[in-house]
């Protein structure tokens, strides 16, 4: 299968050692491998538009092009060391369906237009979905001109040397632009391959509120402080991590799930009282007002030890975004397309996310999940088989066939 | 007064930068300051030996040398950025009031011993006491030897090249060589300033038990993985500092306290369920079996927590020394000869330990502390006044002095 070869030559295009894929964002594996996906989209007669941030627009143009535009696509930016299925199964996937679609003669009314997003991964920049936020208007251009590296490059600097010039205003796309948007993607879970189904179709994305919890208590020698005296940092830092899990598993719904998977203690010595902690949490949910009560109890947990534990607590927000519902009639499109071709699918809840959370901000938008192995994803060994794809395509490629051609706008 | 000019001379021995003092065991500091400080002690007409780890005795003997000796002394290594008067001003002291009552005109009938223990911080080996450890006879000798320190350098490499030979078999001293021990010190706690009290005179000497736990649950993706599918790690340390915290507080005696310092959590990125954590525990009384119940409530809730999340625990036990009692015809001396002296006094516990912890397994010892500002220790702002520091003294010769002649054996 054609694209399960251009998988391996995209896998190419890395800057780490073998058998890991490192692809960071205009790095020079990622401005080569951009070439060259470009010179695969023109080769099927494509329109390539890239903006000032290098979201990359491979249009084929519709017979009626004037009507909002049917998209697809993803990413081809991987963290260090991470694997080839990735987001490129989105991209090179969906120039396939769009190839298929040509191949068979189909005629599309609307636009089709394959999207390569620019930095979906936080590596670069510390934020994900770089370019998708952009695109939805979700971030402020002038703010996002002066993102840094850790070699203190701003991204007004790494986009102009990128090739990517023009104000960053630009970006995003007027309202009515997509009549539809659907992402094809492995899962990054496990669920599909152990239920033994070949496809699953996201009915909501869930979003990450996360916190960075600065907790400052006294230090002291552990042998010369006692217990009532102290200020201890690390234990009001446990007592939090603590009410936030119980917090998140007493929502009623097994969608919340809540992270402190960074805790770090100063001194940091055996016999040092833990003066100062940074303790971070990732809060996730696909409803938000569900999330929100987990975020709560996170600051009711923060007064108390306040209060307890006389320490202080700053709490800063370092993310905070809105989980996504799907769009019902793309859902019942892909639905239609799996059991057209005889594709085992379910209903499923898409826990990571992707720039189609920031894609549901100016369209309806649907996501379809392939299986991966073991459900592993950002490591050397992820995997999805050549027949996971091909499946993935086809229905991908009815489905943008259907969006493209349906009468209602 | 001398032994303060004495103090800043020593202070200026020392390998890092100022004001801070970095004196680590066998580094060139140490050793420049070991022949300057035996020169000294040459100059008081005092005898020195030195044993195969290079703890260092001065002795002026006594009218009737065949008497168990009585000791006084602590130690000058010093952790990185500390302060001029840990361990020093026991030495330094103890050598100005062996050269106080030689003004004076005193005779001992026992040898009075001016100790210096080496390497008391565990800066360079991870070990504290470790020269007290092998004169109590506490530490397999052989096995001392192959302590490395960061560079792999062994503890027998090391003594070898600073002048230190023979066999570490030799350090123990034999049953009875002490007739009594008394090490000066700084308090390193606050209680003596507070309560405007010139002296304390010490009654217990608490020892920790510390304990590394290595848990290890199962990682994954902060959106990826349910609640109830977890093995948190992080969550279980959480609980169990939480536990040893509750423990510690309701022993029912002020004495007892327990400290979780480091908490080391992988991989330690914010959408990363912790996958494994070491965490350690350092737990101190002045009574062992007090001690014993904290460290009992440390493993019953490590148990809870292989129970309750699945994860698997691992408890190492770095330290278990048993705390000492003073003793009390010592104990009584130091209030004889502080009363003498006209100088305020209470009996307090030392929840730091010190070399005399050890010297207890061989000796009946006791500790005088003098107050210290604030309470600060291991800092560059460490501080006892010339006054605290000559009152320290001079009760420390009264008593020397009465334990040297004093008919009992």
């Amino acid at each position: 299968m054609r694209t399960v070869s251009e998988l391996e030559t995209l896998a190419g295009f890395s800057s780490g050692p073998e058998p890991g894929v490192t692809r960071v964002v205009f790095s020079q594996a990622d401005r080569k491998a951009r070439a060259w996906f470009k010179n695969l989209c023109r080769d099927a007669g494509l329109e390539i538009r890239e903006d000032a941030v290098g979201n990359t627009f491979a249009t084929w143009l519709g017979s009626e092009p004037q009507l909002p535009r049917v998209g697809t696509g993803s990413h081809i930016d991987a963290i260090p060391h991470s694997g080839k299925y990735d987001g490129t199964v989105g991209v090179l996937g969906g120039l396939e369906a769009i190839r298929t679609l040509q191949a068979a003669g189909f005629r599309p009314r609307r636009s089709i237009e394959l999207l390569l997003f620019t930095s979906e991964e936080p590596t670069r920049f510390g934020i994900g979905c770089l370019g998708s936020r952009l695109l939805a208007g979700v971030l402020d251009p002038s703010a996002a001109d002066e993102f840094k590296d850790r070699e203190a490059k701003s991204l007004a600097e790494l986009r102009a040397q990128a090739g990517f010039n023009g104000s960053l205003e630009s970006v995003r796309l007027p309202a009515g632009h997509y009549h539809a948007f659907v992402e094809l993607h492995i899962e990054q879970g496990p669920l599909l391959e152990r239920n033994g189904i070949q496809l699953g179709i996201v009915t909501n994305i869930a979003a990450p509120a996360s916190f960075r919890l600065t907790i400052a208590g006294e230090g002291g020698h552990a042998g010369a402080v006692l217990m009532p005296q102290r200020h201890d940092a690390f234990l009001a830092a446990a007592e939090i991590a603590l009410a936030v899990e119980a917090a998140a598993r007493s929502t009623g719904a097994i969608d919340t799930v809540a992270t402190s998977g960074v805790c770090e203690i100063f001194p940091g010595a055996i016999n040092s009282i833990p003066s100062r902690v940074k303790i971070e949490f990732d809060i996730r949910d696909t409803d938000i007002a569900r999330r929100e009560t987990v975020a709560e109890a996170l600051h009711a947990a923060s007064a108390r030890m306040r209060e307890k534990r006389g320490v202080s607590i700053e709490i800063e927000t370092i993310n905070s975004d809105a989980p996504a519902t799907c769009d019902p009639a793309i859902i019942d499109t892909l639905k239609r397309a799996a059991e057209d071709a005889s594709c085992s699918h379910s209903l499923m809840v898409s826990r990571a996310y992707h720039d189609s959370l920031f894609m549901s901000r100016i369209a309806p938008v649907a996501m379809l999940f392939i299986p991966c192995r073991a459900g592993v994803s950002h490591r050397p060994d992820e995997y999805a088989s050549p027949e996971q794809i091909a499946t993935g395509v086809r229905v991908l490629a009815q489905t943008l066939a259907h969006l493209a051609n349906t009468q209602s706008s």
